[in-house]
């Protein structure tokens, strides 16, 4: 077992996060997994308990563990690591690592853009678009919550049963001949409105990323999402050039 | 001035939104102006109480508003956006947007790596590195939190007052001819801890960017910094090309 060095000059908690991050890693210690209690700790590596708690909260923070009232901490579950390094689409990721995705489409309908949104959109007040709010799935668990508008202009005739069956980019691409040449999207950190938690069987005021995306067609922009993902399920990755 | 069209088929409360965007994005209203009440906005519009308070409710998530406890609803600062397209510094980010980037170096030492850092710098466990914290302001005002990293043996004699009279990068390449090859970062949602909402003049649970930086020279790593930026002041931009 490894112990902890009274002498070394690395802050005891950092020690026992250390102890703690390698018994994840290494997996003695799983997915949701019980953590040992805080007196437990202390006495196993004779540490004290504000040493314990702080080893802890910041393990909380960085994510590798989680509490729950009343019951204990917990080993998180390993978030996604979504790399934004060139486009990408939420089916393809989850595929990618073994996940099963799957959405339920919660809204779907025509309205016409509002100023706010025909500016965003490229579109004139008052143009068609489809409105659809889709919960996305990995393995039916919720991981995102997300709001698309799409021109009807381009995409005569999309139904929700289509997106209730395809990857909104599969029937973009395959039924529309659709060609997307770029996107944007912006990051934002927020909180966990209720209405969104209830959905997304998480909790109001947890963190959560707010995701803005635009793709485009060459001059045109065919998609405008907005879209909530669970800050605990989540990172982002981006490698930045010289 | 506008009116809501209770005929249109566009929700009552995201026309009141537009409105309000509109107010803010034509200088109507200010960086820190009051908001009407919901009483006047009720009777300025002719809508449901409900109606205002979904559109306040949207605004505030949207960042456009914050709300101060008794005291009212007040139209947010715009959010600093960050383009992850390329290489950046804090420093540069502000000039540009014509505000004075500062640091205070709240701590300052050298410290062996424990084994976590060591593995996540491709040091050896116990080399010697600079840990330094910096509060990053722009124009006085508390932006982010960073705690770095740095091989004791890429830059010897780093001091604490250099720091605090340049720019990290700047030091780095003028005094070290450091090269920076690439650089990644990865973000997370977070929530602000009390030790950070106090320094960011902040509040504890309310959104914070947690945004973990590497940044590479060659083959070496140079720098892992940790640092968490207050959510209602950053937003982060990348652009996904096919």
């Amino acid at each position: 077992m490894k112990v902890i060095n009274k002498e070394s000059r690395i802050p005891l908690y950092y020690q026992l996060m250390d102890i703690i991050i390698e018994m994840i890693e290494e997996g003695y210690l799983s997915e949701n997994d019980q953590l040992p209690s805080e007196r437990e700790l202390c006495e196993t590596y004779s540490v004290s308990r504000s040493t314990v708690r702080q080893a802890i909260q910041e393990l909380e923070k960085e994510g590798y563990i989680y509490r729950e009232h009343g019951k204990g901490t917990f080993v998180s579950p390993e978030k996604f690591k979504q790399d934004l390094l060139s486009f990408y689409s939420f089916t393809d990721e989850m595929k990618k690592i073994g996940k099963t995705p799957s959405s339920q489409v919660l809204d779907f309908k025509v309205i016409k853009c509002s100023d706010e949104l025909a500016k965003k959109m490229n579109l004139a007040s008052g143009d068609e678009v489809y409105m659809f709010t889709r919960l996305r799935l990995a393995d039916n668990e919720p991981m995102m919550l997300e709001t698309s508008y799409v021109p009807c202009d381009r995409f005569p005739g999309l139904t929700k049963e289509q997106l209730e069956q395809n990857a909104m980019y599969e029937i973009f691409t395959k039924k529309y001949n659709a060609v997307f040449t770029c996107a944007e999207e912006i990051f934002q950190s927020v909180l966990t409105r209720e209405d969104e938690a209830v959905l997304l069987l998480y909790r109001t005021g947890l963190p959560a990323m707010m995701i803005e995306r635009i793709t485009h067609e060459n001059d045109m922009i065919i998609e405008y999402t907005k879209g909530i993902a669970r800050g605990d399920r989540f990172k982002y990755h981006v490698l930045l050039k010289k």
